[in-house]
């Protein structure tokens, strides 16, 4: 401990997020929706302190779902309502969620059904299952559209290769490079002729649009409360349809062989209880807000195409992914503003630098040849002001605008 | 979603924590570890929006525990430092940390040996990952020693049973239900001897008193941010030996059969990165705190004696687990306080009312005859009060006082 000096330690002791203030737009894909609502941050103070979600828990059969002060049990149910699906937890993570049904759904050695634009932790939590991957290819550049019929090819292919149908199918519902929605009910109707178990990853959807479990025939629904439900980090929703609730959220059958202790009232892939605390404060006291706001989600969507509009009057500058736009989330090719870079002493980083003198930020700093951005809840105003920051700074380079 | 009316959910718009209060002596036994930092109820509202500390992740590396800004990278060092271990991560929870140790360190159908006081998310963390659980025994009434030689005799009767030595060996350093610590260091020995990893759940212990990984033997050590460290639910730490770090945080070799897709960076077994938000940062924020509160843990001790010597004089009651205290969580037994429940109109609830009454909470409302306590953190003026409460409560009831 020689090391830890109170000099070296101070550098914990005022943590400051300088992106954070306010006056800022915030352009980050990932954080749009993930941005607390006054209700959400008084929740927090509230239930700061760790454990003080578990003041009332029922000691006869202790676990977090069945907690009525706060009211978890009750947003657990209205959860699964919202979601239209049979069951709802709340877990670590979005990727909690994704390998919990992986693993309680699918056996070692198995195939499991993704789409090749699926997150990282999509793949990572198959590897921990130990699961074998197979993806669902797109079309490639400019749309890289993901379809039903590519899933029905690699079922067939899968079939093929193994004999057998695979254990699950995943669709990432929005993926996070292009911000393409998939025809979800589609790829649902499929998984149901096919008689396999459909994972819908609808952590970009879920929370800010409107999103129907039943209806897209989603067995199992994940979705991230960090990314999309005005919550804190960590937070993950899991909702599970009838067919599979039970295999998910088995119960515990382990027995200690000297005690004879048991467990049979804990879910074992969730290991008991998860989110005890702030986090989930957060994400109960944002769920009114949230249920109102993705009924505004078309004027969401006709903001995000507004932006994608005035971008491609930019020299060298259009939108990838599919066309017209149906998600806030936008990957943005530009050679324009990547020639200028290839000259400026700054180099890739003045667009960075330009957006941040007019008080945007979140564009990865570096980046001009491809960037991505997220509009979700901004104002009319700061996209019009976003909008005409870009212009400024592509003629300011002199850049033609059309 | 006939059913989320704005009545329905207001009930989440104004989430209260009736037991926060200010001015309350909070007694549960789970929570006084985790009690915030002033510095760190600043750092949750600063840190609060969803990914928040990862404005700056390292765009070629993305990682959360490569983040400089917050000190993420940093803090990581120095936590590995002040548990004296090779490497340390941030992860959901401490059961997720024996999860991963369990899952990395042991395959499928091994048998694993735990103290037969383990926390129940120790048996269900083997239980998902498909390990046999054997148990060692402690001593029984009144004391529930765990001995190092119980360990030796276990771990014969898995060779025995098996023909192999278990895959792993955890001890919970002390225990959830008396509070007793445990011989670590000799626990430790006796796995070096019989070449088998050793898991330490600290979830009671570091954060709060000296824990050194290094000394006692520990190739992994796991801890719980909401338990003993100042921290915000859900944190746990998983702090790993020279030996087995590798193994543990084994990178992913999963690859896209299609796309060609990998992730040789992320930890697979980590998912990838695991608290992205608020509750790492107040895990960093009461880190100096935390430095410094560890040495002082003499002080505390004399405090839970002094409470146990005051509680011992009311006729009936003793203190369960090892003599004399050497932890902060103790379980008191108590006939006397029993007899009156039996006759009390408010049966068992009447000991938690009579105290909540006197602005102390924290005992399970209905428990008499057998109930736990933490004193950790209490000033000696609280402790004191806490005594005199109790003692006023037996004499209204007519207890007998030594």
């Amino acid at each position: 401990m020689g090391g830890l000096t109170p000099d070296r330690l101070s550098r914990y002791r005022e943590l400051r997020r300088e992106l954070g203030r306010e006056g800022l737009i915030n352009l980050n894909p990932i954080q749009r929706g993930g941005i607390l609502t006054p209700e959400a941050r008084r929740a927090l103070l509230e239930f700061g302190d760790g454990y003080s979600v578990c003041d009332w828990c029922p000691p006869k059969t202790p676990r977090l779902d069945r907690i009525e002060r706060p009211p978890v049990a009750d947003f657990l149910e209205d959860l699964a309502e919202f979601l239209n699906l049979k069951v709802a937890r709340v877990v670590t993570r979005c990727r909690e969620g994704k390998f919990i049904a992986f693993s309680s759904l699918a056996s070692p050695g198995d195939c499991v059904v993704v789409d090749s634009l699926a997150h990282y932790s999509t793949y990572l939590a198959a590897e921990l299952a130990r699961l074998r991957v197979r993806e669902v290819p797109h079309s490639g550049p400019p749309e890289f559209r993901i379809s039903p019929q590519a899933y029905q090819e690699t079922l067939e292919r899968v079939r093929r290769e193994t004999g057998k149908p695979p254990a699950l199918v995943l669709l990432t519902h929005v993926d996070s490079f292009y911000g393409n929605l998939t025809e979800a009910e589609e790829v649902g109707k499929l998984c149901r002729e096919w008689g396999v178990p459909f994972l819908l990853n609808a952590a970009y959807t879920a929370g800010v649009m409107p999103v129907d479990g039943r209806r897209l025939g989603a067995d199992v629904l994940v979705s991230s409360g960090h990314k999309s439900w005005a919550a804190s980090a960590p937070t993950g929703i899991l909702a599970l349809g009838e067919g599979v609730a039970e295999r998910v959220l088995r119960r515990s059958e382990v027995r200690g062989d000297w005690s004879g202790r048991s467990f049979p009232e804990k879910e074992t892939a969730l290991l008991g209880c998860t989110v005890m605390g702030a986090p989930l404060a957060t994400l109960m006291a944002s769920f009114p807000h949230v249920v109102e706001r993705v009924g505004r989600w078309e004027e969401e969507v006709r903001k995000v195409r507004y932006l994608v509009g005035e971008l491609e009057r930019i020299e060298g500058t259009r939108q990838l992914g599919e066309r017209p736009k149906r998600h806030t989330l936008v990957q943005v090719e530009s050679e324009g503003f990547y020639r200028v870079s290839q000259k400026h002493r700054r180099r890739g980083f003045f667009l960075y630098e330009e957006l941040r003198e007019r008080g945007i930020v979140g564009i990865q700093p570096g980046l001009t040849r491809h960037f991505k951005l997220n509009t979700y809840g901004l104002s009319w105003e700061e996209v019009k002001l976003v909008a005409e920051s870009f212009l400024e700074i592509a003629r300011k380079y002199g850049l033609g605008i059309t």
